[in-house]
C-alpha cells in the first residue's frame, strides 16, 4: 500500500457566492449514526413479533413437483407457512420503476417461485415462527420434490439454439415488439445506428477490434436485506424495511399482494447501502404473507450473507465486442459494438444502459450497436450503481487505450480529439447540452498526478504502469415531495421523502437553507414514509440531490411567498412590494429578518406550513476522466493500485464532502469490480463463494486514498446547478486499470476481474 | 339498575344533504384498538432503555432541607439521579396553553420541587436504572431533610389572612395587576359585572341566596401519565407520551430544559383518556433530563395510579355563593355570585371559566360575579372537561331550580322565559350568535321522559324525583394543520395533528372526505407528531373537529384546486372553467371523477400532496339541558340514577355515534362528580384515597343508558356547521341530580359529592 497525503481537493467554481452551498457542514444524522442510535430495519421491535426465514432452492435450475409443508406446520411455535401457492397470479405488466422497469409477473416469481426453480438460493417456501431457530427448524421439515433441469450458466451458452431454456414462454422482442417465434432465452435485443459504420472503418487509418467478458458481481452494502410486516386485521399493511425506494415498493407490495397502495404503507428505516440492489422487493410481501396467514401477526425477518450473494440482484456477467476505428489524426471514424449482458433468471439486464455508455463521451459520425439481454440460471439481475456501465466502459475505453497507443498518441489527447460537446448526438438519441467533459480530460492532463513520473517498482519483478479512462452517466431527475413547517423559533422542520443513503438531509437542506437565506443548521431535516409526505421517486439514478433538492427549493420559495404575506400583514402594505435579500424581508423603512418574522407568525394568521410535489425534468449527464497508477508483480499477478485521481464535472457540489465520498465510493466499487469481485459457479449452477470471506470486496488495505478534482460545470435545469454525481465515478475504473496494467506489463486484459490468475493467464505464466 | 330500551337517538338536521357527513361509519383505529394492536405509551421500547420512578413527598407543605443521593447513585443498575438542582431557573413567564395560560416557572416547581414541596406527592427527586425495581429501590435510598409546615387545604382557610402562606412571593392581582402588598394565598380576584344588582334585587318578587361546597376531582383517564425521552448526544430530544396536546409539551419541554423548541421532537402516542388532564408536562421533562445524565440513553417512565391521583392535576374545588332574584312572572331581576376556587399548589384554578358558564344560559340585566383563585397544598389543578363548569352550574342551576319552584313555574318554563337569544350579552361581555339553547329545553320538554310519569320508587323507604339542569360551554377554536397526500387510486393519505380521544380521525376524514366529494373510505387518516405536521392546538376545549375540521376542509380545496388544474392540462382548457360537483370535474363535453383523474396524476405534472394550517376563529358556545330520573334510598343516602336524557346544540353531528358517544361520557363524569368522586385528606393533608378502590369513579352498574337528543343548529362559522360537543354534558349533571333529589325527598343538597352521608346528613338523619 502506498502512503500519500491526501491533497485538498480542487473545487472549481464559477464565482457565485452561496451563503450555505459549498460548505463542508455537519450532517443531521451524523451522531445517531456513530452512536447506533439509528434505527435500522434490525432495530425493529413490535409487540407478538415472529420471525420468518425463507427455504431456498439447492438447484440452478429444477420443476417443482411438489412441496409438503405438512411436518414443519405441526412443529410447536410455526405460525405459519406459505409457498408460491399463496400468491395469486400476477399481471405480466411492465412499469417504470427506479431508473428502469419491472415486471411485476417476474418480480412475483422471483420473490418466491411458481412451478419453477430459477437459480441457486431461489425462494420456494418461507416460514414464521416465535423464534428464529424454530423458523430455521422448520424450513428443515418442508419436503421439496424437484426434477432437476439442465442450468445455462453464462449467456454464450444461454444465446445459443439447443439451450436449456428458463422460461418456455419467453419470445425476443426488438422495440418492445414480440419478433422471435421460438423459446429463447434471449429476452431482447436493441440497436443503436447512425451514420455508415462500413464506411467508417474503410475510412479508418487503424482499427481495433476486441472481444471482452466479464463476471456477475454484487452491490456489496453492508446492511443485509430486511423487512418486518404487519399486514393487520382491518386490511392495512405496514412495513419496515431497508429500501432506497418506498414508493416503488409501495407498488409492487400492491401488484403481488392484491392489495391497494393506498393500503400499504412503506416505512423505510435507515439504510446500510444500497446501489440499486435496494429498489425492488424480496422479503418485504413474504413477511406480508406470512403475517396474514399467522392471524395479523407482525413478521421480521433479515437475509444471512450467503442469502443475500445468492438471491439478491447482482448485475450482470457480459460478453462485449468492441471494434472502433480511427484516422492518423486521432479522429474516430466509425465505432461498432456488440453486447450480450445476462439477465439472470428474469429478463431485465441494463444492456441497454451499456449501450448508452459504451461510446457516450466522444463524437461520432458512425455508429452501430447492438444490445442482447438474455436470461440465464443465475439470480435475477438488479441495478449496481451505473448499471451496465462499467462493464461497457471496461470494453470501449480499452480500445480506445489501444487506438491512442497504435496511433502514437497521449491517451487524453487522443480523448480530446473526439471529445463529445455541447451539441453532439450521443448513440442512444439525445444530443448534449453543456457538459464538462472535456473540463475532465484537462483537469487530468494538468494534474500533478498525471504530471509526475511512475513511481519506481517496488522490487524487480514487478511492473508500474498509468492508465487513463472516461466515464458517463445519464443522470434521472423524477419526482420529488416535501413538507416544512416553520417554527416561532425562526427553525424549519423539513419533511422529504428521499431514502437518506449519502448524506442528502446535508444536501437536501442545505438547498432550503440557501433559497430562505438562513442557516444550515435552522433547517431540520427528517426522512418520511409513504404515509407522511408526498410521493417520491427512488434514491437513485443519481437523482435525489437534484429532484429532490428541487422540491426543496420550490418548497423554500413557498414558504417565502407565505411570509411575505406575513411582513405584508404586519405592516400592512401590499405583499407584491416586498422585497427579499437573504433572510431579510423589507419595504419601504421597514424590514425585518427571517428569524424575527418567525417570532411574528402568532400575531399574523398563525402557523406556517407548506408542501410541494414537483415532476422534475432536466438531469443532464455526468462525465469524469480518471487516472491510476497500477504496480504489477510479474511473478504472482497481483495488481496493487498506487495512486488514483478522479476529476469529474459534478455541476454543483452542494457539500463538496459528500461529493467526494461518492467518487471515492464509487472509484472503491470499481476497484473492486476490476480486480477481485466475480460469483464463483460449478457446472450445476451452485454459487460457490456465497461468503464476504470469498466474494472479494476489497478493503481499506486493497486502496489508495483517493484523490479528486471536482469541477463545476453548472447544470441550467437546477436553482442551484446540481448535476448527478454518484454513479458516474464507477464507470471508468475497470477500464483505467486495465489500460495501466498494459502499460506496465505490455498486455491487453479482456476478462474481469482482471485477478492475480487472469492476469498470469494473460502474461502466458499459466 | 334500570333496564331500558335505548331509543334511536333523534337528530334534527336542517336538512342539507350530505355524502358522508352524519353517517355512522367504521372509525379507521377501530380495529387496532380492539386487537391491541394500537400503540401507547406503553408500548414504546427502544435499545439501551432506562426506566425511571420519582421519590415524592410524604408531606403536604414542607421546606427541603437537604436532598442526599448518594448513596442512591452507589446502587448497581442506577444511571442517573436527579432533583430541583438539576433545572435550572425558569422565567416567570405566562403564556396561553390550549384552553388556559401556564406559568412556566410554576409547571417547572411542580414537576420537581424546588426549596419546597406543596403537596403530598410532590416529585422531590427521580431515578433512572436499568430496570424498574433497582430504580424503586435507588428511591429509598434516597435521603430528603424536611422541615414540616403546617399546610392549608381548603379555600375559605386559604383565604384567611392567618393562613400558612404556600409562595411567600405571591401577590393578589386584579386583571392581571398587582393588587395586594402582602404575602397572600389569593392569587387573583376577577370581576364580571353589569346593570345594577341592588335595583334588580330591589325589583325582585322572590331572591334565593345559598351557599355550596364541592371537591377535588379527578379526570379519572384510565391510562396514567408516561413519557420516554431520549436526550441525545447531538442536542436533540425525542419524548413519546401520552398527550393531548404536543406542541404545547414541547414549549413547556423548551423551557423548563431550555432548549430550543426545534430541537425538541414531541411524538403523540395513543391516549387512553385526557379530559384535560394531559395537556401539560410531568414526566416528559424528568425523563429528559435523566436522559441527558444517563449518558443519553432513552428513558422511560410511567406513573402508578395513586401517583396519577397524588401528582397530576385534578380540578378544582370550590365554595360558590350565589343570589339570584326574580319576579313572579318569572323573569330574573338580578344574578350574583361569588366563586372561590382552589387553585392547589399554584395559581391557575378554572375560576373565570366558573364565572363565565354559571348564568351564561340567561338574560340578565344586572349582574355581578366575583371569582377568586386560591392556592392550596394540594396538587395543581389541571383542566377538566369544560373546567370550572360542573361545580359553577351546581350552584346556578341549584337556585334556579328553587327560583322556579318558589314561583310555582315548571323548571323548564321557568328557564325558557329567561333563556338567552342571540343578541344576548353573557356576564363575561361576549353577545350570543345564533344559539339553540331554546331548542334545548323545548326539546326536553316534549321528550317522552319528560312528558311520562314518575316511575314507581323499589321500595316504601325509596323516594323518587325529577331534575333538569341546563350547562353552557365556551367552546374554542385556535390552530390546526394538515397535509395530504392523493395516491394514484384515488385515495387520500391525510395527516392530521390532533391526538385522536374521541374519534376524531373518523370525524375529520369525513369532513375531507365530504369536502372531496369522494367516499369516507378512500380518506386515510393519519396522527402524526411535532416533526410531521404543522402545529396544532391541544385537543381540548372541544376544537378538534371543529377546527381542525376546517383544516380538513380548506386541505380538501387545496386539492380541489390542483385537481381542476390537471384536469385543465389534461383537456387543454383553462383551470378556472372547470366546474366541480361533487366528485366529478366538468369543461364542456369533458367530464371526470376524481379517482380517474387521480390514475392521471403522473400524465399530468406528477404527484400532489398539499398542506394548511388555519387559525380559526368562530367556535361558538354549545349549550345543553338535561333531566333525570332518581331514586334516594331515604334509610342509607344512597341515590340511584333511574334515567337520565340530554339534549343539546350540537351544531352538527359529523359521526353521531361520537357525538353521542361525547355525551355520554360527559354525562357519566358528571354523575360521578354529583354522586360519589372526591379527594378525602387527613388533617395534614394527606391525601387518604389515592387508587381507584378508594376514590369512586362509576361503574356501569352505576349508570343508566344515556338518552341524547341531538338538535343540530349549524354554526355559521364552520363550513359544515360544527360546533364543540365534548364539554358541555359535563356542565349540567350534578345540578339535576341535586334538583331531582329536592324533588325526591325535599332536601336542597349544597355538596358534592351528593355521597350517602352527604344525603343522609341533609335528612337530619346524621
Amino acid at each position: 500500500m502506498t502512503e500519500q497525503v491526501r491533497e485538498t481537493p480542487t473545487v472549481k467554481t464559477n464565482g457565485t457566492a452561496f451563503r450555505v452551498i459549498g460548505k463542508r457542514v455537519v450532517r443531521p444524522d451524523g451522531v445517531d449514526k456513530v452512536t447506533g442510535r439509528a434505527q435500522y430495519g434490525a432495530d425493529v421491535k413490535l409487540p407478538g413479533l415472529l420471525y420468518g426465514k425463507v427455504l431456498r432452492s439447492p438447484h440452478a435450475h429444477a420443476r417443482i413437483l411438489s412441496i409438503d409443508t405438512s411436518e414443519a406446520e405441526k412443529l410447536p411455535g410455526v405460525k405459519a407457512v406459505i409457498t408460491g401457492k399463496d400468491f395469486k397470479p400476477v399481471a405480466d405488466r411492465v412499469e417504470r420503476s427506479g431508473e428502469g422497469m419491472v415486471n411485476y409477473s417476474y418480480l412475483s416469481k422471483n420473490i418466491m417461485a411458481q412451478d419453477k426453480v430459477l437459480y441457486h438460493g431461489h425462494a420456494v417456501a418461507a416460514v414464521a415462527a416465535t423464534d428464529i431457530h424454530i423458523a430455521e427448524e422448520a424450513l428443515a421439515l418442508i419436503k421439496v420434490e424437484y426434477e432437476v433441469l439442465p442450468p445455462v450458466l453464462n449467456v454464450l451458452d444461454a444465446m445459443r439454439d439447443d439451450a436449456p431454456i428458463l422460461h418456455p414462454e419467453l419470445r425476443t422482442r426488438e422495440a418492445g415488439a414480440v419478433v422471435g417465434d421460438k423459446p429463447t432465452n434471449i429476452a431482447s435485443h436493441e440497436q443503436f445506428a447512425f451514420g455508415d459504420v462500413e464506411r467508417g472503418f474503410a475510412e479508418a487509418d487503424v482499427i481495433v477490434e476486441r472481444e471482452f467478458h466479464t463476471s456477475t458481481v454484487h452491490q456489496g452494502y453492508i446492511e443485509p436485506q430486511n423487512a418486518t410486516a404487519l399486514w393487520n386485521a382491518d386490511g392495512f399493511i405496514t412495513v419496515w424495511t431497508s429500501t432506497q425506494a418506498a414508493w416503488d415498493e409501495q407498488r409492487e407490495l400492491s401488484e403481488i399482494l392484491h392489495v391497494p397502495i393506498s393500503q400499504i404503507r412503506v416505512i423505510p428505516m435507515e439504510i446500510g447501502g444500497g446501489f440499486g440492489g435496494k429498489l425492488n422487493v424480496y422479503l418485504e410481501p413474504l413477511a406480508a404473507m406470512l403475517s396474514l396467514k399467522a392471524g395479523h401477526r407482525p413478521v421480521k425477518m433479515w437475509m444471512q450473507r450467503d442469502e443475500v450473494l445468492k438471491a439478491t440482484g447482482p448485475t450482470s456477467a457480459s460478453v462485449i465486442r468492441v471494434k472502433v476505428g480511427a484516422r492518423k489524426d486521432g479522429k474516430i471514424t466509425a465505432a461498432q459494438a456488440w453486447l450480450a449482458y445476462e439477465a439472470g433468471a428474469f429478463p431485465g439486464s441494463p444492456v441497454t444502459a451499456g449501450m448508452g455508455v459504451i461510446f457516450a463521451p466522444y463524437r461520432l459520425e458512425n455508429v452501430l450497436i447492438d444490445g442482447y439481454d438474455v436470461v440465464v440460471n443465475k439470480p435475477a439481475t438488479k441495478a449496481y450503481r451505473a448499471p451496465g456501465g462499467t462493464n461497457a466502459a471496461f470494453a470501449g475505453e480499452s480500445v480506445m487505450d489501444e487506438l491512442a497507443e497504435k496511433l502514437g498518441m497521449d491517451p487524453i489527447e487522443f480523448r480530446r480529439i473526439n471529445a463529445a460537446k455541447e451539441g453532439d448526438r450521443r448513440a442512444d438519441g439525445p444530443v448534449y447540452g453543456r457538459i464538462g467533459y472535456i473540463e475532465t480530460l484537462d483537469a487530468i492532463a494538468n494534474h500533478p498526478h498525471y504530471r509526475s513520473p511512475l513511481p519506481k517498482p517496488s522490487a524487480p519483478w514487478c511492473k508500474v504502469g498509468r492508465g487513463v479512462a472516461s466515464g458517463f452517466w445519464f443522470n434521472w431527475d423524477g419526482k420529488s415531495s416535501a413538507s416544512a413547517v416553520v417554527n416561532p423559533d425562526g427553525t424549519v422542520a423539513y419533511l422529504e421523502g428521499s431514502t437518506d443513503i449519502g448524506g442528502t438531509r446535508a444536501s437536501l437542506a442545505m438547498q432550503l437553507a440557501e433559497t430562505l437565506g438562513i442557516d444550515y443548521e435552522d433547517v431540520r431535516p427528517m426522512v418520511g414514509d409513504t404515509q407522511t409526505v408526498g410521493y417520491n421517486d427512488a434514491t437513485g439514478g443519481s437523482r435525489t440531490t437534484y429532484g429532490s433538492g428541487i422540491a426543496a427549493y420550490h418548497l423554500g420559495k413557498e414558504i417565502i411567498r407565505e411570509m411575505k404575506r406575513r411582513a405584508a400583514q404586519l405592516w400592512d402594505v401590499p405583499e407584491d412590494d416586498i422585497e427579499v435579500e437573504g433572510n431579510v424581508y423589507r419595504y419601504a423603512g421597514h424590514s425585518i429578518t427571517f428569524k424575527e418574522l418567525c417570532a411574528k407568525l402568532e400575531e399574523t394568521g398563525g402557523p406556517i406550513s407548506v408542501s410541494v410535489s414537483v415532476n422534475t425534468h432536466g438531469a443532464v449527464p455526468g462525465l469524469a476522466t480518471h487516472v491510476v497508477d497500477v504496480e504489477v508483480d510479474t511473478e504472482t499477478g497481483k495488481v496493487q493500485i498506487l495512486r488514483y485521481t478522479a476529476a469529474q464535472d459534478v455541476g454543483r457540489a452542494i457539500h463538496p464532502d459528500y461529493v467526494e465520498g461518492q467518487i471515492h465510493g464509487g472509484v472503491a466499487q470499481g476497484i473492486g469490480w476490476a480486480l477481485s469481485e466475480e460469483y464463483v459457479y460449478d457446472e450445476q449452477g451452485h454459487l460457490l463463494n456465497a461468503s464476504l470471506l470469498d466474494y472479494r470486496i476489497p478493503t481499506a488495505l486493497d486502496l489508495p486514498l483517493i484523490e479528486t478534482v471536482l469541477i463545476e460545470v453548472p447544470n441550467p435545469n437546477h436553482p442551484f446547478g446540481v448535476k448527478g454525481v454518484g454513479e458516474v465515478p464507477i464507470v471508468p475504473p475497470a477500464a483505467a486499470i486495465a489500460n495501466a496494467i498494459y502499460h506496465a506489463v505490455g498486455v491487453r486484459m479482456n476478462v474481469l476481474p482482471m485477478k492475480p490468475s487472469a492476469v498470469l493467464k494473460a502474461l502466458g505464466k499459466i
